[in-house]
Formats: C-alpha cells, sequence, structure tokens
C-alpha cells in the first residue's frame, strides 16, 4: 500500500504516488477521518485500512501540490521528544561520551513549520541538523525494541536548527528553547509509511548549505535506533498517537567546523532522507525581517 | 469577579465560591463555552466576560466536588514549559550559579495529573518540588514583563517530581524525561484569576511530607518573575491559550538535604500556595503496583 500523508493549511491530505497533486482527507474519507491531523493519527490503524483500499482519482480530484504550503506531518502532537547526541560521529565532534541513556530535550510546537520556506535568523550562531523524525501511530507502553517499529505511523525528514549560544547557557544548559524559535522545526515533506521503506534502520541523511555537503551519515550509526528510542521513551511514559521523536543528528554540524561556520542570511539550507524526501529553507536575517514589517 | 475554573474527566468546570460543588462550563453556557478546556482558553477574553456574569445556581445544578475527580487545569496544552534553578537559594542548595537566561525544559504531557491522588514510584530518587503555575490566557509574541500579567489566564499549584538518577544522566543533563513519568505533574485544585490574588509576585509556597514542612519560600523569591519568565519565553516562540509554565521550585528538595531523603512508599505529600489550594499525593512503590495488576 502506497501512501504519504501530508498536511495543507492545518488539515491532513493524501500525496498522489506522482507527488504532484492531493486530496483533503476530510473530503475523500467523507468525513470519516480528519479533517484535523490530530484526529487522523488517534484512528492510525482504520485510517490505514481505508486508505488502502480507497479508490481515489487524483488527476478528477487532486489539487496542484505546492510544497510551500504543506505544513508538518504531524502540526499538533501532544508530545515532542528531540533526542541529542545520539550519532557517535556527533558525539565525538561535540567532545562528549557517549549517552547510557538518550538525552531527551524537546522542540516547543511553535517551532513547527513545514518542509519549504524561510528560516528567519534571530542571531549570528544559528546551526543546522539534519534528522529522521519520527510519527507515533499508536499509544505506546514498555513496548520493547523488537516490537517497537509497529508503534511507528511513519517517518519524515526534519531539521533540528539550533541557536546555539541560547542552548547552550548555563549554569545547566537545557537544549530546549534555544531550538525552538519560530520555523526551527521543519518537518515533511509528508509522511512515508514502513510500507515503502526497505530498510528503516538504514536510510542515508544528507545536509547540503548552498549545495555543499556539510553532513552525509546514515541512520545505521545511530547510538539508539528509532526501535531503541520507542523501547526508551515508552518505559519512561506513554507516547501517544501523532507524537514527534526527533531522532538526533550526524556529524558535520557548523558549531564544530574548524572554522566555526553558522547560517548567514541568503543561505539555502537543504535535507536529504532517502526514499522519503527533501526539506529547503532560505535563511532571512532577523533584523532585515523586522524593517520590512 | 469570583472564578475558579478547573477540568474534570477531561471537561472544563466552573468551581462554586465554597469550592464544594462544580458545574460543566459546556452545560452552563449552553455549548457557547467547552467542553474541551484547550477550546475555554482559546477564547479566554470571552469566556472570562461571560462567567462574570453568567448567573449560576450551584445549589440547584451544582454536583458535588470530589477532588479525586478532578484533572489539572490546562490537560491538553500546545506547550509545557518548566524553569530550572528559579530561586536563589535552590540555585544555592544545588551549588549552581544563578542563571543569566532561564534554563527551559519542558515536562510532557504524559506527565500530567490531578491534583489528588497516587504517586507511583519508579525509582528510589523520587524527589519534589512545589511550583506556582501559570497558565496563558492569550497568544503573547515578543511581550514586555510590564504587561506581562495581562496574558495570564491564572495561577494554580504544581508538583514538579523529578526521578534525580534519570533527569542528571550525562554527559549532557536533559532534564526533561527524567521529570515526566506518568502522575510526576500534578495540577490543581483550579485554576486562581488574578483578580482574586492581592499580590501575585508575592505567594507564600510550602511542600510537606508527612506532615514535616520541607519547602517554605515566597514567590517573591523567584530569580525571574511571572512577567519576567513571560517576557524572556515569548521573545523567543510566542506563547499559547492553555500553555503551562512550571515556574522553579525554591529550597529545600530531598536530594540537597544532608542526609538526601528521597520519596518512599507510604509517604504524603502537600503543596500548598496561599491564596490557591492545596495538592496531595500519596506515594505508592511501583514493584507493588505491578503486582497488584
Amino acid at each position: 500500500m502506497h501512501m504519504r500523508i501530508a498536511t495543507r493549511h492545518g488539515r491532513s491530505v493524501l500525496i498522489s504516488p506522482d507527488s504532484t497533486s492531493l486530496v483533503d482527507v476530510g473530503e475523500a474519507s467523507r468525513g470519516r477521518f480528519g479533517p484535523a491531523p490530530r484526529s487522523v493519527y488517534d484512528a492510525w490503524a482504520e485510517f490505514v485500512e481505508w486508505a488502502g483500499h480507497a479508490s481515489i482519482d487524483f488527476a478528477a480530484d487532486g489539487i496542484p501540490l505546492i510544497l510551500e504550503e504543506l505544513g508538518a506531518p504531524s502540526p499538533d502532537p501532544r508530545q515532542v521528544f528531540a533526542i541529542g547526541l545520539n550519532y557517535r560521529d556527533h558525539a565525538d565532534e561535540s567532545g562528549l561520551d557517549y549517552p547510557t541513556s538518550p538525552p531527551t530535550f524537546t522542540k516547543f510546537a511553535g517551532s513547527f513549520a513545514g518542509p519549504v520556506g524561510e528560516l528567519v535568523l534571530p542571531a549570528a550562531t544559528v546551526d543546522w541538523e539534519a534528522e529522521l523524525v519520527v510519527v507515533v501511530g499508536r499509544r505506546a507502553e514498555r513496548v520493547t525494541a523488537a516490537g517497537a517499529w509497529s508503534y511507528v505511523a511513519g517517518l519524515t525528514v526534519g531539521q533540528d536548527y539550533s541557536e546555539r549560544a541560547l542552548q547552550l547557557a548555563g549554569p545547566a544548559p537545557q537544549f530546549s528553547l534555544g531550538k525552538s524559535f519560530p520555523g526551527f522545526a521543519p518537518q515533511g515533506p509528508w509522511l512515508v509509511t514502513l510500507d515503502e521503506i526497505a530498510d528503516p534502520d538504514d536510510l542515508s541523511i544528507e545536509c547540503r548549505v548552498n549545495g555543499e555537503v556539510m553532513q552525509s551519515s546514515s541512520t545505521k550509526q545511530l547510538i539508539f535506533s528509532v526501535p531503541q528510542l520507542v523501547e526508551r521513551l515508552s518505559a519512561v511514559l506513554p507516547l501517544m498517537p501523532g507524537d514527534v521523536v526527533f531522532t538526533g543528528t550526524p556529524a558535520g554540524i557548523g558549531g564544530a567546523r574548524k572554522p566555526a561556520r553558522f547560517l548567514r542570511e541568503g543561505d539555502v539550507v537543504e535535507t536529504t532522507i532517502s526514499g522519503i524526501g527533501d526539506l529547503r529553507q532560505l535563511c532571512v536575517d532577523a533584523t532585515r525581517r523586522e524593517n520590512d514589517r
């Protein structure tokens, strides 16, 4: 069953197989599912069953897909988990020991954005972090890694943009706020279900700035794999349908380069995960943005 | 206008002036507000106006208030902010410098609970943290401290229960997960609006374990006051109606005592803020709880 789900103007949409058009889930299902994305995830198993058998005529009923109109696939989650130091090469470049439990912060929902658009830079130390993002498909409580993939609705591409000065402000740095400026959590362009993915534990992930490859790795380098994260998080508290997990970033962030390289006005950041899709942000200076108002 | 709002079985309720009965907001307003608490906060100004003029006959229409039936006043927030090291005496007992920006983590919504009930202890190092909790009443974006109280719907009592081993697991300790076991964020018993409070910047706050006073302070000891927190957080990202802010805890936590004192089965934890109300949890061992299933 080939299915890609996204959101447009806050409503769930299905994407055509050739990724050129979309249909509204609420309309196509005659109100059985959606339009609110949370309600689709809350009924995920039934929704997947319906979507697999629905005869949707994208040619007749679809409207053109415009990437700038899409939002995050799960834009209103109850919980957003984000994992730090989860690739060995990134822990090395950060000069930190490998964690024995996943360092878990959040990206506040006000930072969520769709796959393509502008990134307003609030400071001179904004950095990139390409990440695989997981959306939960059913309540997960104390599940084991062995069965954990069955709790995942699908995968999407994310960026964990990070304002390093605020992220690392002492005396006990908590990452969440410095990673939550508006637009700092673009996701998409759509959620891909696992049946489309040959090996979800080995996805190539890349980040380019102005075409230059800055990060290039595979999710097989994760210290805590997706199933292990589901096990570890669900051992503490229940994961809920629609919950979002940012799984961590590989080596190649700007702050670890010599010399350090942070985002500047005009930079174009592209993030790709094989078999899922691409994000693209154009960086805009906050001061200039203020003057435009 | 005397108004106290709470939730019962996921629906917004108004509490009688003598705190002995309640009415359902959805029924009393004939569907204009609620029943979902988020929708009440989304229409907060109109709701307060309505509640101030509604003639509610608690004697005729109210049902008995049972504290064990109440949930958190804002149980489904878009964002939950929690502040660390925000009382000078607590920073001192933790051996850490005073922060120059508020260390901000989250308590994941799966940790939310009502004001009275059991606290299941997942480990031998669970600690108490009495906290003033703020609920946001309207969207706040880049507001100044001078006008910040007008963005607050009201205040309630919270506990930021913390499993210290997981909270402080290194190499870069992120507090959020260790503070988010189920039941670790009890709140209530109700939201009190500001017109009821003589000086919201000077509220006495106390935590007792088995009747022994462990924490006793005033919110005037906050390093970042409530208005300053609203200014600092809203400078980064918009605060939304219904958002919850745990404002930090004063001195007297168990982990800083000599010898350290953590919660054990049978302990009763009471948390009081003057003019708002009380929380009460009975501690239950997780192992025993498992065996009961």
